[in-house]
């Protein structure tokens, strides 16, 4: 035992045949590594084996060896499947004993169902010596918690519901209180409008300088569907000093992004821009064409989004954009169904009918038909009147899926409306 | 060398610090593993590994000892980051050779952007004595197959839009060629509208006399938002027996249950309505309040349904389901806007407007917040509207988030819309 030893690595190994197959992923790992990051604790590996002694023992052997900490997910349950338990103690060489208060647990969780207890459920209360065991309140299958050699040793049941909160409340403190002083902080901002070199060529200057400095900014840019995140990390035991950095860095790259910076805290558009509408009174309705409703979608997915949507009509075909939206026949034929004044006549129309304070129009060539020279698939005509009545319209070049244009498609059309309420508060401001 | 070994057992190892993350999976373990199970190679263990040669070099090893194939995904760029060329060849004692087509081929890429290649590309065509080379026409990272000991090693790139299309024209190939003569065949069926224990009930006393057959049958049951999947596999080495198997094993699961099965080959349900009501000539419009645009927009994610998606009204508030749409207030006061009388005005006046052989419409409450003792949170009505003006309504009781809530009121509507075509079909046919 060293006991002061600071624990600064660890790796995490997820136990069961069904997480090998091509329909599951596992995602604990990605909750786990980001509790572990944020206690200063550094994932080196992960790795998911099948429900086999031999291949567990070896991969459990050679991550002890690698890392300071080593958290197995999963194979906790009670039947021969199950390996997780007998390998760690078998590769630990610690005997096992039944603990008695478990199996009076688990038989009082079945009780309350009117069963009894499988006598097979006995092999959950086997307690390796010396470790601790971890309460489960959502499942039969207690965790352990495991001091070996300095180096800790956590064994979690595998569902989320259970897994997550154990960690929270039972194992984050211990591994916490020996990790060392040093935390690894972050923030973030999302931009939209540009593509990611785009984000890249305005920001790079500002932090490779942030490289050098003692600690460095770590900075990840990350390009999601419709949006450019950018994600700031540092390595600290100091966090008052850690977040007035992170918060000074993260000011200097909104200085050069201005306002395609829309969210601060991870937060969709959607919530984004639903926020600002609740907050300054507004509402808004929305004439989708290619986007088939996916606009409504987004904005009605936010809880309470009932205060701000009023309606939207979803005019796929021309009668439609005719007869539920008053779009004149001679505006399409003129300049087409997909043009900007069709995208004005949609929002104006939609706005007049619901009374609301913005009205947004959208129509375009989704595909992966319909395209043509002029007018290739991915054209997409958006347009949005705000509060006074005045009316912006762009015309988008999309690339990518079908799915990938309406998303996009909808994520210009918010961000138009957003900006509209954003430089508005700016200038009342002034 | 041992020729003559069959290819068995397969693991995938996957580089990159950035997969370590809690922002990124790795998914391309997942198109590995059905590819390389569809060639009767089995995968014992998958990880993740970060850009450390030291870590990569001991699991590339270890996995090396334990299985015949070998996957290595992603380190391939120019950049000292790039760690997996260097560690496969240094763990395998295999000298590098600069390949001079690769170099041509890299500048090519270059110039044809107008760009001259970086001297640091160059690592990309060094070849590992002995190595295969697998040309990327979709980026600059040549993959690399060596046999070595009678296993075989692959090195793909990350992108999954390069590894991909290389897996399946250079790899699957040679790999199967050398993988024994047993193959594992595959089959499935999606249902709705019950749930996971209804399903399992109903098919276990089938399912469970195939384990003891030879070759067994294995069945998977997966709950996934809105639908049941029964996933049925099966190894062997004859494949016109074993697809005739699994099509009888098929045929028994849906003979106990009946039209719950919409799906017999993956396709979502909104392909499956699209496909229906292409095939007869039918066209369909929706009203939607809860669902905020959901359905219309699940419609309309298929290429092509602008030829039976008409046109929808997405009604939030209960004056857009009288403005728009022609609900009464009188029904609206008498019943509530969460009530069935409400949702059959909401389908009838929407297909009324459009002209469409089906009509729908949602009402409920998607929550969090809006729920009553006698209408909670879940409370949905969904009413549909035939081709011959007949109206089927359901009132569903729905658990889960907002986005549950939604997701699962569409599918219950396009359910009912699918029954209506798959029966009346039925009664046709008679």
């Amino acid at each position: 035992m060293t006991p002061d030893r600071a624990l600064r690595t660890a790796e995490v190994i997820a136990v069961g045949s069904e997480l090998l197959g091509s329909t599951r992923l596992d995602t604990n790992s990605l909750f786990l590594s980001e509790k572990l990051e944020s206690l200063g604790i550094a994932l080196r590996a992960k790795s998911v084996v099948g429900d086999s002694h031999d291949d567990l023992a070896a991969i459990f052997r050679q991550a002890l060896n690698r890392v300071d900490v080593v958290v197995l997910t999963g194979g906790l349950g009670p039947t021969d499947d199950d390996v997780t338990r007998d390998v760690v103690a078998s590769v630990l060489e610690l005997p096992f004993t039944e603990d008695a208060s478990i199996v009076a647990w688990i038989e009082q969780r079945f009780t309350r169902r009117g069963m009894h207890m499988p006598e097979v459920n006995r092999r959950q209360a086997m307690v390796p010596r010396g470790a601790t065991v971890l309460d489960n309140p959502n499942g039969t299958a207690p965790g352990l918690f495991i001091e070996h050699d300095g180096k800790a040793v956590v064994l979690l049941p595998g569902p989320p519901r259970e897994l997550q909160p154990m960690f929270d409340r039972l194992v984050a403190g211990p591994l916490g209180a020996r990790a060392g002083r040093e935390r690894i902080y972050r923030t973030q901002l999302l931009t939209t409008g540009r593509g990611e070199s785009h984000i890249e060529e305005a920001i790079q200057p500002i932090y490779s300088t942030w490289r050098t400095e003692t600690p460095p900014i770590e900075t990840t840019i990350l390009a999601t569907p419709g949006q450019i995140e950018v994600h700031l990390s540092l390595r600290s035991d100091d966090a008052a000093r850690a977040n007035a950095r992170l918060a000074a860095a993260r000011d200097s790259l909104i200085a050069v992004l201005g306002d395609t910076v829309f969210s601060l805290d991870g937060r969709p558009m959607e919530q984004i821009l639903g926020e600002l509408l609740r907050t300054h009174g507004l509402t808004i309705s929305a004439a989708e064409s290619c986007t088939g409703g996916l606009l409504l979608s987004r904005l009605t997915d936010v809880p309470g989004s009932s205060a701000y949507v009023l309606s939207g009509v979803v005019a796929y075909s021309n009668q439609g954009k005719i007869d539920l939206l008053g779009v004149s026949p001679e505006l399409i034929a003129t300049h087409g169904a997909v043009s900007e004044p069709v995208a004005v006549a949609m929002a104006d129309g939609i706005r007049t009918k619901t009374g609301a304070s913005f009205g947004i129009g959208i129509t375009g060539i989704a595909g992966p038909d319909g395209g043509t020279p002029e007018k290739p698939v991915g054209t997409v005509a958006v347009a949005v009147i705000g509060p006074d009545g005045g009316a912006k319209v762009r015309t988008l070049q999309l690339a990518g899926s079908r799915a990938m244009i309406k998303f996009w498609s909808t994520q210009a059309a918010m961000d138009i409306a957003r900006k509209m309420i954003v430089r508005d508060e700016a200038v009342r401001r002034r």
